[in-house]
């Protein structure tokens, strides 16, 4: 047994698919975003322009987050010192839960270290209660809910992406005496295109089965509220399970899941992933509260990141560059081959200062690399010309096809 | 098909067991901690007396950590707004992993979102791209190191409690041909005994086996830097990996693994559990540093933590409590009765003013429930003597035995 040789094998595969990942070491500038700093190459930090942040609505950076979480900071210190049951369980957590069964009509919450953490704790813990279970998941749900999905240890039926037919036939072939979970997500972040929530809510309804339904990349920017596209789609009512993050458009870091009492207290109650670990710090916690809360009563950021993203569109689109055909707010931009989109992301980075990172296996199919752009509101015309001149001309350099 | 049936059956089972779990909501107060407000009954917050923080060391209090956390945040604001790959690997993160590799004498460390992704993440990473390995667990590692054992796939061989010559048994049963991991605690949690690294490190090197060892309830505790039992010990070098938290004696929240570099890099290339999450908040990364390079330099907090866990165990014993033989900080007093163990804490919630969480299964295993104490370095003598006092009553109260 040589340990050493099968650790550099692992690493040496990285590098031969050219998908080998490095960090780009940076700071944000508060105050000054999507400006940051970043400390690769040499003569110190260097200013950059962000654009692959999943802090859509620059949240992170509002003046209500950064004083709740100062206050809380002096009110009740750094961490929260325990789990929820020993010692961590802090009036924050639970005023930040009841807000956020109120945003998706549901009775109760519960939050997670992370979006990660929640899917993969609530997939894993409902379907190991339900015997003999079975997992109907979208072809491309997030690596959180098909890790969720394989530790629950149940059956699972892949479905083609948002292909209700498909998901029906599947549905169809089980016994109706079988438990069953439909999982899927509203906004697909990579490609940026919407699943039909109210066709699948109708397959559950036929088929007797529970929806779960990732909102992270939805939740604080679709629906009046920023409830997410369940909102938006008046769906919300319509799902078991609603899902979502405190790190993307909330600015901040943790995760959660809504739903009816029972279920939230199963979960709460059985989930190691959620029992047996630290809670969130009061001072995430308090900054989220404010962040949801302000997300709940105006729609201005909401509506400016809309427009930059359209606005970014078309843009590229007018260039010719292969913009993906998205509904949303992302931006993805098809490359088509790893080494190449790193090569573009590197170039964009040391000569133009502009951060987008490319997005390689396994967060996309092989094949289907690309560079993914999440302009915000703070992201202005200027920037976004200069980013797209910028992409027509290492575009030519490296002799990739423009669109017709 | 009837989902709320099955659901209310797992909720009865707890309540027949009498191990429901009630969250206590309170708010610590910065400054006069282990003092803290209590939300629970009517008439406003009430205060209270915290003993079952994991803040062993209140350094989620200390001037340092909230001053750096403060910086962080007007500097670069609340979260980090992506993964490590895609846009959230901040600078502050890049020093943390530096200062904690250097705090076990590893060349790398990766941070987590927390100590159980820790262990979830790497045990099953690792175990994975070792083809057909097995894993050799101490009966009671903790539960996220079992999810990740479980998550792996592997094989896996239980060895009895801190018991050398059972795993040597183990280990002997197997071909030298495979790989083996063996998963060790150095201080558990809820008897507050320490496991024999250098015994266990004897094997390893013996039938060429993998270390990893979880430190979470040491780090910052024990050594002159704070480096663990492995640095007491003098044994950080015969590890292989070295996991801690971020949330318990550096008092904030956050995870993460030390190890020689090319360990590092293939979990951070491999492990979805670190990939496909949003980093840790800036904000806590900030104040961790603070916390670890305050620790690593001074030794007071310890001392002081180390003097106030041997009084009250010597209290407790003098008063005829049934306080278990922990070797540690820990001081656990066996109750053995789920209903009888939350009884005695609410008692001394109510009445008292004592805040301490009665430990049950799945925590513990059954008939061995129990209240664990964790003194701090600000719990006075005279806070000790009232809590000894109110225990001696409750035991009377209840016609629980003392000690002979």
């Amino acid at each position: 047994m040589n340990y050493d040789q099968i650790f550099d094998q692992a690493i040496d595969r990285l590098h031969s698919e050219g998908r080998y990942r490095v960090f780009i070491d940076i700071l944000r500038n508060k105050g000054a975003y999507p400006n940051a700093r970043c400390f690769a190459g040499h003569n110190g930090p260097k200013p950059i322009t962000v654009w692959c942040s999943n802090d859509y609505l620059a949240m992170g950076q509002h003046p209500k987050v950064i004083g709740a979480m100062e206050e809380a900071l002096h009110d009740v210190g750094a961490g929260s010192g325990g789990t929820r049951n020993i010692g961590g369980n802090t009036h924050y957590h639970i005023q930040l839960e009841q807000e956020l069964a109120d945003l998706h009509d549901k009775e109760s919450a519960l939050l997670f270290t992370s979006g990660y953490v929640s899917n993969d704790a609530t997939l894993s813990t409902l379907a190991k209660l339900l015997p003999g279970c079975i997992i109907f998941s979208d072809e491309l749900n997030h690596a959180s809910m098909i890790a969720g999905i394989r530790n629950s240890g149940c059956e699972k039926r892949v479905f083609r992406h948002n292909d209700v037919e498909h998901l029906e036939e599947l549905l169809a072939a089980e016994s109706p005496d079988v438990p069953k979970l439909i999982a899927f997500e509203s906004v697909y972040s990579m490609d940026g295109d919407v699943a039909p929530i109210h066709a699948i809510c109708d397959l559950a309804e036929k088929y007797n089965a529970l929806t779960y339904l990732d909102e992270v990349h939805a939740v604080g920017m679709y629906g009046a509220r920023g409830g997410g596209i369940s909102e938006r789609d008046d769906a919300a009512h319509r799902l078991n399970l609603i899902e979502g993050t405190l790190g993307k458009a909330f600015g901040v870091m943790g995760g959660y899941v809504a739903a009816d009492k029972k279920i939230i207290d199963v979960i709460r109650s059985y989930a190691p992933g959620f029992i047996f670990t630290t809670s969130l710090s009061p001072v995430l916690v308090a900054g989220v509260l404010a962040s949801v809360r302000h997300l709940k009563s105006c729609s201005e950021e909401r509506d400016a990141q809309q427009a930059s993203a359209a606005r970014l569109k078309a843009m590229m689109r007018e260039a010719g560059l292969p913009v993906m055909d998205s509904t949303t707010h992302i931006v993805p931009l098809m490359v088509g081959d790893p080494v190449k989109a790193k090569r573009i992301s590197d170039i964009l980075l040391a000569e133009y200062g502009a951060y987008v990172q490319p997005i390689n296996f396994p967060t996309v199919p092989r094949g289907t690399e690309r560079l993914r752009f999440t302009p915000g509101p703070a992201h202005t015309e200027e920037m976004m010309q200069e980013l797209t001149n910028a992409l027509v001309e290492v575009w030519d350099r490296l002799e990739i096809k423009l669109a017709a």
